[in-house]
């Protein structure tokens, strides 16, 4: 079967890799039917994050249900199904608690960016749609495989609802939905920080209420120019600099919510200044899991469309491609489909 | 009137110091009944914090109302009262969120181990007791000033509760009330963290049910041995070193609240390690104001007797032994009679 692979920073290409198969009973292979480039892959493509041998990339991923192992019980073959990037039991009692990306027995999930994918504990990762999605959903369903768990996890942790400010540090394809997210949990006001028209429309179409386009100190400024000089309630940070953090816990008011989702690169925080800033910061690896029941729901109803952060969609065959016009900040996000 | 004054880590003096008058409107004086050395006084007793010039310590106070500004209207001559480290207007939208410490019109109290403290933003601020108190109920309305609403806010920042097991980093008076409020508020299992047998013995009689001596690493391991692998669902943090966050956070499970109010001292926060913890942070300086009629209430009721952090008392003219002994941890707390 093809599949992606990172050979060294800026060298991605679609090779014939092995297919993979049941390994444990609780595995599930899926034909892919869309993966994606993430954000999070930049990183290694960049050279940011080391690339110590050729790794199969991709964690993004939709499919239909090929083949289960013995001990599968929930999902069949055949079926249109959903995960995310960390495989989960979904029964610990970290799981029942709403963290399964912080699952006992979690497994990464890699190699999504193919023909076929092998994903482990399938009865605790995989969420089945109602029937086979008509295919404009397709690219919405796929985006609650990550972006918009991620940004959905980060407007919660921010405790974006009724009433309350809420900023969004980033304007990659996780702050964009962070917004959607916001929005739909009900925020009354939703300010996007972005510099680029093509993401501020966006922005504004999945709800954003103000655009500011100023970063740093001048970005928190703004965001206390608007919000009577106390800052937002809650503040997602989407991208994981230790600027954008800073940018983050400076623009939340005293006893407001910081919902960090990016991760976080050379990010040091300061314990004097975390601590007289009072926020409350919360974040890490989104538990899709929990919310794609919900999302998926929204989805197939169409009430939410986030597949529109995905501003390109090429072959399987064209990965290289969609790295690089992510990489040069051409598309926002790139869809490929095997 | 008399006075502390910081001259050099070290050297504290009890000196002639001119009786505090009011300056502005809003002000209250106060004949100080008690006051107290804090850990956070032993920070440039010890050197560790600069001693520019000299400077007229104490924060933590109770006392007789002896005058009030024009502007003071809640608060009149003859009253017992209660304040904090920091006075607010208690009126603004964050004083109104329950965060009086970050008032946007604060101001910190300081020179409380004298005969007479100004205390600013007197309706804000000041808490009278319902009568003139018994004199064995002093220390722990004193305790109330600081330490007590500090522990408080560290276990509601925690989210210590019914069900939850609470971890306690920190066995210094913060610590060891963070055990008593941990209990009030209904924790289950409370667990304090210290080596010192005296402490111990304190934190058990607050209603801790387990006492871990290890620290760093192996405090951690312990803690989790102790919660089935995954750490406790609340940990408080009552100290402000690097190791003393690194360990609150390690023995934090996944979702869990670590409440922080250490004063952090040269704290690095390391992003990534942050974010895979999946912990809720939250802390600072305690809005004591917004906890003191609960409290109050508690001590006069006698459910709680915070006073007994206090196990070393003295006049205030011998403030100097009373700094002495917390820095050779002879003494847990120093309360001071003018």
């Amino acid at each position: 079967m093809r599949g992606t692979v990172l050979h060294a920073p800026g060298d991605v290409r679609v090779e014939d890799r092995e297919r993979p198969t049941i390994i444990e009973p609780t595995d599930a292979v899926i034909q892919v039917a869309a993966a994606c480039v993430c954000g999070s892959d930049l990183w290694p493509y960049r050279g940011i994050e080391p690339v110590e041998a050729p790794v199969a990339m991709g964690h993004e991923y939709v499919g239909i249900v090929a083949e289960v192992g013995d001990q599968v019980t929930t999902i069949t073959p055949g079926q249109f199904v959903i995960g995310s990037f960390f495989a989960s039991d979904n029964t610990c009692e970290i799981c029942r608690s709403g963290y399964q990306s912080s699952c006992r027995h979690r497994q990464l999930v890699g190699g999504a960016q193919a023909d076929y994918l092998r994903v482990p504990l399938a009865d605790g990762t995989l969420v089945a749609t109602p029937g086979l999605p008509a295919d404009d959903l397709v690219p919405s369903l796929l985006a609650a495989s990550d972006v918009l768990g991620t940004g959905w996890f980060a407007a919660v942790a921010a405790q974006a609802g009724p009433g309350r400010t809420v900023a969004v540090v980033g304007d990659g394809a996780v702050g964009l939905l962070g917004v959607l997210a916001a929005r739909q949990l009900g925020a009354e006001r939703i300010i996007a920080m972005s510099r680029h028209e093509d993401r501020q429309k966006l922005a504004l179409d999945f709800g954003a209420t103000d655009i500011v386009t100023e970063r740093g100190d001048e970005g928190i400024a703004r965001i206390k120019d608007l919000t009577g000089g106390l800052g937002a309630h809650s503040v997602i940070e989407a991208v994981g600099t230790q600027e954008s953090m800073m940018q983050a816990i400076g623009a939340t008011r005293p006893g407001g919510h910081v919902g960090y989702v990016g991760v976080a690169h050379d990010v040091q925080l300061p314990g004097l200044e975390l601590f007289f800033s009072h926020v409350h910061l919360h974040g890490g690896p989104a538990p899709v899991r929990q919310y794609l029941p919900h999302l998926i729901d929204l989805i197939w109803n169409r009430t939410i469309d986030p597949g529109k952060v995905f501003d390109l969609q090429l072959p399987l065959e064209d990965a290289a491609e969609g790295y690089r016009a992510m990489d040069e900040r051409r598309a926002i996000k790139s869809l490929l489909r095997p």
